[in-house]
């Protein structure tokens, strides 16, 4: 398959290439990064890397921010940062990149456990990751063409607990290429609305 | 306890002031309508509203606004108009009516079945739904002084199937007063961080 990773050179996005590549041709775009850049908050953005790559059999991305902060400081230009980013950026990907994917292709978005298991100046994160499984479930009915769109909630990641270890303390961190697995179980299975845990 | 009710004209909210009337001090507050009106999508307008009203042991939104459309036809413009209004309008009563609860009092929202069980045209109201309950789970963690956030989850309401019915096929309605029976068991019982579904 022809697969494109947006968010390729980010700590998730690396394992997923890393468990694609072997046996798939993979376009790797990073934001200033990879084969290609993007943008994922601007439409246009991704349109033009679509006219780039071409016709693809699956989109894959691993991409988005938002802010972190105790909820007593957040302000709705903080909840706007991952509402513009992380959410809107990945629902992008999927207004824009459809065109793009071939008949029975498949998208596969990154949500994360706080939507379900809030944790301690998560109030952002877990407001987008809900709305991206739910957004994903909804999607997943109304796609054309037998394309399938999932999502992979994983937990906190191994490679990234010096930075996110503090929030996260308790939790099992996995390792970046566990939860590679649930992308390639996304994009080589034939299950769509699906959420994929990863904890 | 006095409540204030936003939304309070609404088909839900006009079930929710029959429930608590009786036996609470409820303050109606609409767009255009009620004792005191209010623009939930502007923090100013919330905090005026609160500086009106004084103090509250419970505030209830039955308030907010999504596109339906199809998925084909959705843009980023058409899915900020519930991400402004029925998302970020709901948690800006959060983060501004705060301050003007009383200790142990609480905040109840309003999602909706579609978070988990979606429908054509409706993948606006998915993503925001969905938003909304993860947003609560992770609220319900950090409010100070006592303070409790829950969510409601109605169906498709028996009172709307004029206007919403033909998204709703093969939905069982319930009626109004069924949904406003959660709202009282959320603010009158003593959780937080609950989705209350009503279906």
């Amino acid at each position: 398959m022809r697969i494109v990773v947006i968010g390729a050179g980010g700590t998730i996005g690396k394992a997923v290439v890393a468990e694609l590549a072997p046996r798939h041709e993979v376009i790797q775009v990073g934001k200033t990064r990879g084969d290609y850049q993007v943008d994922i908050a601007d439409l246009d953005s991704i349109r033009a890397l679509f006219e780039k790559t071409g016709k693809v059999d699956a989109i894959v991305s691993t991409a988005g921010n938002v802010h972190f902060g105790p909820l007593s400081e957040m302000t709705p230009e903080l909840f706007n940062i991952g509402l513009k980013d992380k959410l809107m950026g990945q629902v992008n990907l999927v207004l824009a990149g459809q065109q793009y994917i071939n008949d029975a292709g498949s998208i596969t978005l990154t949500s994360g456990i706080l939507s379900e298991d809030p944790i301690r100046y998560g109030s952002s994160a877990s407001m987008v990751n809900g709305a991206l499984e739910s957004f994903v479930r909804a999607a997943a009915i109304e796609l054309p063409r037998g394309l399938r769109i999932n999502a992979v909630s994983p937990t906190v990641i191994e490679e990234s607990m010096e930075s996110f270890g503090p929030y996260f303390r308790g939790f099992e961190a996995i390792p970046a290429r566990r939860a590679a697995l649930a992308y390639s179980r996304s994009i080589e299975g034939a299950q769509t609305g699906r959420i994929y845990k990863v904890w």
